[in-house]
């Protein structure tokens, strides 16, 4: 009997229909021969409606008090699937996260799990119940109830998989799975059967959002299986039988046949681009520029510093978030006394396009057959930035699926047409 | 110091406007001085919604599950006012059921409140904290969450007033007071300045729906005084200094000057008349009769049974609440054979009218006074009941707001008219 996590996203809870088809997919995993835990996601709509009321409230609002008003949204969920799957014969019983309990550090508003006690979940399950369980919330050691921040509910799905030894943990979205690249972009994109870890956070992060980063990384650290698949079989039809979806697995499962050399193509259109010019070519004139950056909490993320001038100076580029583009220039702006630049520009219109796979670690060649190819058709590279398992350039936004289609093609990654 | 609980109804906490003004009024209670314990009710409407919910995911619901899900409504706007109140810089903090905890049965969706642990809210009143308690809900024994039926927020300020000993338990309402009468039959019934438990459970009962009945039960039991006042000015102003309203308090609380003969007049319109024609007059009809409706769970009111006919049968009539009319008809017409009457008859256009007062007990001729009163307009008298401090009888209903009239005026309940 294999233990399974499934876990329902918003959308899938938005509306007593949507619940009643929820209900429906976990009794085909209990009728497998399962024990089954669900963990829930708040009514789409419901978050933002709560925050909104906390808000109102007061802008400068207490994140303990808030997580009490905005953990409501899954509590009510949790309850109302149990009842729905009671209602089609499957013992279940919500488990609040105080009740398990699912222990948490007390950063309230963006926790972060600690341990989650197993002792009563394992009864439940033992006892053919599913337990049914509210994403996004948990109970630090002074009592208060606490959330993980949004999107929590990924990790905590994945964190009572790792909790209760899970064989997998499937989230279900609203894609059916991770793709080589963004098929709205390239439709011979394939639909990924495996992909690991390190890829996942690397493609997550630059821009396939799928799944919550850190649900990634908490994935990796406790070897968890996560599963990508989707909650629909078309825009609003309840679930049929689902098809397989991606298997977010260790490189260890990959096997060598399957290998590729490139798992996907990613692209971001989220970063702005920084120059600074002119900046004097010293010691210590490039922490001048990052420090108070790093002290206002923005993560800078591509970094090109070019060949001093003669006059011994240089210019120095970087991207921020876009979201972060005001608030950096602010920072400059009152070091430009100690970082001593001439001129300061910057350019939103850019984006970062990434080259992502396990197998360029054994592989040479791939860096310069992304440069190559993007060079062919005139595009010009602002600046890199690469990893083990990542090769990333920042382009000029207008050729952003330009790039992106000749790269899948370039890296072997088309779809064998059919016929 | 002293000790005040105050609780604000669902229509004073829908909307982060009125939550503001709940706040301020919070605020005012503890500038004066007083440790402050609130009880909230959910938004207006709130309740309704998550019920609702709970009865599409599906009409036979688990009351446990059904408690996770409405409790939620009291979670939301327990965090809100917190919140709110910091704000006005009130330090303030919720405690959910669970985490006082506030001890139930494990009877969901109508649990009793056991004892309430007052350790930690001592300590949080003690530390100049405002206390917001979200009404309706506690924790079984199981540690499952439990709800104490609609209304039942009333009864949590009554319980925890008496738990933290608090000089009295004000409850904001949408009536500011308990009147001699319903003004809209007559304008110049008088708001009561004080009344006694008793006849507040008589008033109650019988139609001047104020507070739950169970939560003024509770006030006697635990000798907890309860004001009852308006959470408006206006209909939808917000709260400015609030007038005095009504409090509820023990007898010996109440002098001689004070103390009325009758305290107010109710009329109740949700009663239905049975009348069961030629039932045998021997041992044990009667219990034939009532036996199957107690059964059922029906509550019988007034009953009357008539001489017995020269044939050896006689007439029985009772009346039921009219929202359970079909299902006694229902049984009396399955018990036939067993009580073994001629003809069954009901009649839904009856009301009760009650004159209330403790003062009655001391005092003979109320009754007599209520009779000849009635008679004196040709109101016909269709059943008696009596208590120590109650009179009521049953009379067509179109008569209602005529006998209400002449019975509040031959009291002497009328207010002075000014000028």
């Amino acid at each position: 009997m294999a233990r399974i996590v499934m876990k329902f996203g918003g959308t899938s809870m938005a509306g007593s229909e949507r619940i009643r088809s929820v209900a429906a997919r976990v009794k085909r995993e209990v009728a497998a021969g399962n024990q089954v835990a669900v963990v829930v996601s708040a009514m789409a709509g419901e978050t933002d409606r709560l925050v909104g009321f906390c808000r109102e409230a007061s802008p400068l609002y207490d994140p303990r008090e808030y997580d009490v008003v905005v953990s409501a949204g899954e509590q009510i969920t949790s309850g109302l699937l149990a009842i729905a799957l009671q209602a089609i014969g499957v013992p279940a019983r919500s488990w609040l996260g105080w009740q398990l309990p699912i222990h948490t550090s007390d950063a309230h508003a963006r926790a972060r799990i600690g341990t989650i006690d197993t002792e009563a979940l394992d009864a439940s399950l033992a006892a053919g119940e599913v337990a049914v369980i509210p994403g996004f919330q948990g109970v630090a050691d002074s009592g208060r109830v606490t959330t993980l921040g949004r999107g929590g509910s990924d990790t905590s799905a994945v964190a009572v998989a790792a909790a209760m030894k899970a064989e997998r943990c499937d989230i279900y979205t609203d894609v059916d799975g991770v793709y080589t690249t963004d098929p709205r972009i390239v439709p011979r994109a394939r639909k990924l059967a495996r992909v690991t870890y390190e890829e996942m956070l690397e493609l997550a992060s630059v821009g396939a959002k799928v799944l919550q980063t850190r649900s990634v990384g908490l994935a990796m650290k406790e070897n968890v299986r996560v599963q990508v698949l989707s909650s629909f079989t078309g825009d609003d039809a309840p679930m049929a039988d689902t098809l397989p979806g991606t298997m977010i697995v260790g490189e260890e499962e990959i096997d060598d046949v399957e290998r590729q050399l490139i798992t996907g193509i990613a692209h971001d259109k989220n970063e702005a681009k920084i120059t600074l010019a002119s900046v004097p070519d010293r010691p210590g004139s490039v922490a001048a520029i990052f420090a108070p950056l790093a002290e206002a909490g923005i993560n800078v993320d591509m970094i090109v510093q070019n060949v001093a001038h003669s006059t011994g100076s240089t210019d120095v580029t970087f991207t921020v978030p876009a979201a972060d583009l005001a608030r950096s220039l602010d920072v400059l702006g009152q070091a430009k006394p100690a970082i001593g630049y001439d001129k300061l520009v910057h350019d939103t219109r850019v984006a970062k396009i990434s080259v992502v796979g396990v197998g360029m670690k054994s592989h040479a060649g791939v860096a310069a057959t992304m440069f190559t190819t993007l060079g062919e058709r005139g595009i010009n590279i602002q600046a890199i930035t690469t990893s083990e398992i990542k090769v990333s350039v920042l382009i000029e936004e207008d050729y952003t699926e330009l790039a992106v289609r000749v790269l899948h093609t370039a890296y072997g990654l088309d779809a064998e047409v059919a016929g």
